[in-house]
């Protein structure tokens, strides 16, 4: 029984990779993955085979691993923060049946919701939903659907993906789903270039959060009726008594 | 400036650790937390102070740890999992304010929704809502609310804190408002004891797990519609398309 290891490098920096993603690389023959990815591990291990596909080749990336780890290969394939969270796990799972004696087995990672979440303060303490703002592969009305819902139960709610190149509103009209059943003084967070260079934060209301600038390196953070400012941190609490 | 740090330890074993936690103990003073935490990585860290408080006394370890800090100690306090998701960091980040000079950093770990969801499989590959049943701090109504909101929009919904020894039939009642709306049939799984002694998964039906017995090291993951059971795997698909 071969494995490909489906392994979650965490936000980018070495630092915030477990120690168990980074023996599976160092155990591995080929680190295959995103260019992007790959680049962030490849100088700490510069002896190995390395496989990049570019992005958009899900498929073609998953199945080239699948058949390495075929042949006898012992594969990496790197996702940034965790592969089980828009990331390769899921696909690797689905084609695997087709290569009798590989086995797929997911190393977590630091997902940008929690590294994002760290560096804005505490914003997920209560019960909260991720949503991927992309409807390269979900329809927008799907995703409509689910601001809504989580909205109007009062999630806190994590956005991925709150934009690209050619998505350039869609942060926009998440917000005004939102705003249907939330104040727009609802405290939001942005997390930037999580555990990279230019790492940052920025704190803002929700109807700032509606005008504001994002990019495909943003985790968008909407609070929920509770969530505080508290000294330029995002803080939900959980409903401790502390006075 | 000194600082609290609130270090994730990941689930329990040292392996799934980031390194940055794990460099964070090793410059503390004091490795402060609930006991049973505290004892996850006391074996990896002899020479340390240590200082642990029982469970339901969040408030008092909490202002314990921020009043060492406040002395010129450097603080970590552990938390099982993320301590940014139903862990200490919202209540250290909500007490600081009282302690001028101390500041709180959040050293963010693999929560148990992630290393659980790599050892069932890829459940959370698309958009979903992570809710505690634990009504010490939530009104049950407003859980319910949550869930019903979650099956409604068609989330994958993780569930911390499914039962307890005075909880006994709140997964029970949970199942019962998501079945409102999800099939009988939608692929549900438990992980239990992950990254420690006694590891286990199991994959069920919505209807079987209505029927489960469900601990405190116990984490739940219903699927969404699409969810599927690929050779044992709880696999919930993100839309590429592959045939």
């Amino acid at each position: 029984m071969s494995k490909l290891y489906v392994v979650g490098i965490g936000p980018g920096n070495y630092e915030n990779m477990t120690q168990r993603a980074l023996q599976t690389l160092e155990a591995s023959d080929v680190i295959a993955g995103y260019t992007v990815y790959v680049e962030l591990v490849r100088p700490h291990f510069p002896q190995k085979e390395f496989f990049t596909t570019a992005m958009r080749q899900e498929v073609d990336r998953v199945k080239a691993a699948l058949a390495m780890a075929a042949e006898g290969k012992n594969v990496a394939m790197v996702c940034s923060g965790d592969g089980g969270v828009y990331g390769m796990s899921g696909l690797a799972e689905e084609l695997a049946p087709a290569y009798p004696g590989v086995e797929v087995e997911t190393v977590p990672g630091v997902s940008a919701m929690l590294s994002g979440a760290a560096i804005l303060g505490a914003p997920l303490m209560h019960d909260f939903a991720v949503i991927s703002l992309s409807d390269l592969l979900t329809p927008w009305e799907t995703i409509e659907k689910r601001l809504r819902a989580a909205a109007q139960a009062d999630f806190v709610i994590c956005i991925y993906n709150p934009s690209s190149h050619k998505r350039r509103d869609h942060l926009k009209r998440a917000c005004d789903v939102v705003l249907e059943f939330a104040s727009p003084e609802t405290v939001c967070g942005i997390a930037r270039n999580i555990g990279r260079e230019g790492e940052s934060t920025v704190l803002m209301t929700l109807a700032q959060l509606r005008e504001a600038e994002t990019d495909m390196f943003s985790t968008v953070f909407i609070g929920n009726s509770q969530t505080k400012n508290i000294g330029g941190k995002m803080v939900t609490p959980r409903g401790y008594r502390h006075e």
